[in-house]
């Protein structure tokens, strides 16, 4: 009970219209309890291309999630072809009728005739409760295979799996005293993917178990740990106990251990320690402030943002100097720490962050190229401005600036109590 | 000539490391020349695995892409199992080890003893050179379709594939003379999915070529117009006569038939027009100003942003009277719209939009639910504040709100000359 298969259905995947990071997500979530995807289909809205797909699944894997088709339009057939796939008839569930029925008053709306649909199931099968959309789940059990069917849209189909599904699986694998692989994480920010694998050595040669591997992305090395037991407890203990060894090793550059954000986790210690954060944004336009406030309880640490795109922005609205601007430049360390100083100054807050740059792909020059970005922290325990350059198009040297920003003050934060 | 499956090899995606957005390019690409995608496989980096899909995939399709396992490391063997599938040996390429030994000159490096794999091909077929790695592409053909094996690095597998896959498919499609799939879209903003499928009643008929379909995200309704000739020319003919008859039906609700974003369609406009605009954001925390600026020459017209989060920053920033707040609340028309006017004098720009609302989970109540929020707009010749109710978590909210805003800049510079 540890291989899964995912079959993704719907023709906006195949057509390239949506990325499936269903799958991605999913098979993520699945290693962490000890099941491996061995195998992903992705198939048109068509009950021939379902069945199929399901049954050559079932060859690879005792456990088979669907992602879409459980809508209320015609073309969302997952319901039938899973009915014709295990061979029974769809029936109407009444309780299911009065949920979706519900669903419409609570958002005040009639609800259209082709949602009943949705309140239809394969005989013998279970409806997955849907907390925030009108298509239910459906988990259904075949040669002692069991079959998840989830929504498409990603937000409902994280929802029901973190809350119906997860849960069932990992029970599942720990009573199996099968061989179990599973997978641990370490984030990290602060030094490259190559030099993390050095701080490492010997623990990446390519024939240990736990296996280590990495990932990047702007900034953030993941350091991956995929661990092999006998069973559930052996692999976890294996992969646990890298986990610690490489927190241990690679010290503050670790920021993480789970799914926790950079933002999430300097926004947690802002909480922990009352501390408030205003930030002071040029090249990247919002975005930290959108990263910031995505976050969800964020308005109790971050009160203010400032994005200041004009010199005269930056002067009218943070007090940066004319002469600063003339003499050194709106990209430079001067200005950089000029609009963090006056970002406190008029937020009030604890700390302030700036950051002024090039994002190109236009506007460098030879002294000053495309990726140069200067990033200010203030506050009453750390000040400083820092100088970066980043070799990248424009929205990873935006994306790359904000998680530059976001761990200088995170390592700040560290060493308060 | 026109169908099309994707192979995508690789533990790497199986395990969710990393998200398919190869598959999703290629499809998207494909459909451009008239060949629908009809599935897609994920599987491990293993012989069998690899040989079992392609065969699946030659039931659905003439012509199969695959995408990944084609490196130096023994992890590589998507060369193997395509001579498996074949039914012939791999050969080493004397050319082919050349070129690959001159790729290490030029970096200045030398060649690692295990890339001389990549010079092995099966048995009549041919290379597709990489300008960009050492991973040569393979060319094969089994029963008259078509077998193209890419490398599965993003950027090598695009620059493979767009400079020669592509035309070579096209010139097959349009000499082929079979019918042929070709995709044209109609973006649209401002009514929902079934509206406008009302409004194009009865072209939406499920029997009908074209036939349309619908994709909607955060306000963003596509129409998807898909269209099926007798060959080429006449598919594409199709295609753009009912895309002509849908922009004219649904009229100013279109905002685009191309990749072009809302904020690129509002940020051409601005330009075209010489005006420059300014934000003021609570709930959408940034992610307005961000959306803006992550368009290329954003700061011809994009000046001043505020992410007035806090009541004193809306106060001291925009100068929002306190009494407003005291009466009517900060998520309310009269704050929205001292926000907007705030804006616009302390900015001097053309235009403004202010967004205030609750994005939730939590801080919603009876009067005031979680998705309430008031976007104004203030210009000299369009001055409005608008209330809206979005039924949605904070991530959609947040960008529904600021799709919303935009769309009514939009609308508002649509009438200008």
């Amino acid at each position: 009970m540890s291989r899964a298969s995912i079959v993704t259905i719907g023709n906006e995947i195949l057509s390239g219209i949506t990325v499936n990071t269903n799958a991605a997500y999913l098979a993520d979530r699945l290693l962490t309890v000890g099941i491996s995807t061995v195998s992903g289909f992705t198939v048109e809205d068509k009950i021939d291309s379902i069945v199929r797909a399901l049954k050559v699944a079932l060859e690879d894997a005792d456990i088979i999630i669907t992602t879409g088709g459980l809508g209320p339009t015609s073309d969302d057939i997952t319901r039938e072809a899973l009915a014709r796939f295990l061979g029974v008839k769809l029936e109407l569930k009444k309780e299911l009728l009065e949920k979706i029925e519900d669903f419409f008053v609570r958002i005040g709306r009639q609800m259209p005739a082709n949602n009943k649909q949705q309140a239809y199931l394969p005989a013998g099968t279970s409806a997955i409760e849907n907390e925030i959309g009108t298509a239910p789940g459906i988990r259904a059990v075949k040669n002692e295979k069991i079959i998840f069917c989830l929504p498409g849209v990603p937000a409902e189909m994280k929802m029901m799996f973190e809350s119906s599904v997860l849960e069932e699986l990992a029970q599942m694998v720990k009573q199996s005293n099968q061989p179990v692989t599973v997978l641990r994480k370490v984030n990290c920010f602060g030094a490259g993917e190559s030099t993390i694998a050095g701080m490492l050595e010997p623990l990446c040669a390519r024939d240990r178990n736990p296996l280590i591997n990495f990932t990047a992305d702007c900034g953030v090395v993941t350091v991956h740990i995929v661990a092999i037991g006998k069973d559930y407890n052996e692999a976890i203990r294996l992969a646990e106990a890298e986990q610690e060894k490489i927190v241990e090793r690679l010290c503050e550059l670790v920021f993480g251990t789970d799914q926790r954000s950079l933002a999430e986790i300097v926004g947690g210690r802002l909480v922990e320690l009352g501390k408030t954060i205003a930030v002071a944004e040029s090249c990247t336009g919002g975005l930290l402030a959108e990263i910031i406030t995505e976050i969800q309880g964020a308005s109790s640490y971050f009160t203010h943002g400032w994005i200041t795109y004009s010199n005269d922005a930056k002067m009218n609205e943070l007090g940066v100097g004319v002469d600063l601007i003339n003499r050194y430049g709106a990209v430079s360390a001067e200005v950089a720490e000029a609009m963090a100083k006056g970002a406190r100054a008029r937020a009030k807050t604890d700390v302030s962050i700036a950051i002024t740059g090039i994002a190109g792909p236009s506007g460098g020059t030879e002294q000053k190229p495309v990726g140069l970005v200067y990033i200010s922290v203030d506050s009453s325990f750390y000040s400083r401005t820092r100088m970066f350059k980043f070799a990248s198009d424009r929205a990873s040297i935006r994306l790359r600036s904000a998680n530059m920003a976001l761990n200088i003050v995170r390592l700040a934060l560290q060493k308060l109590t």
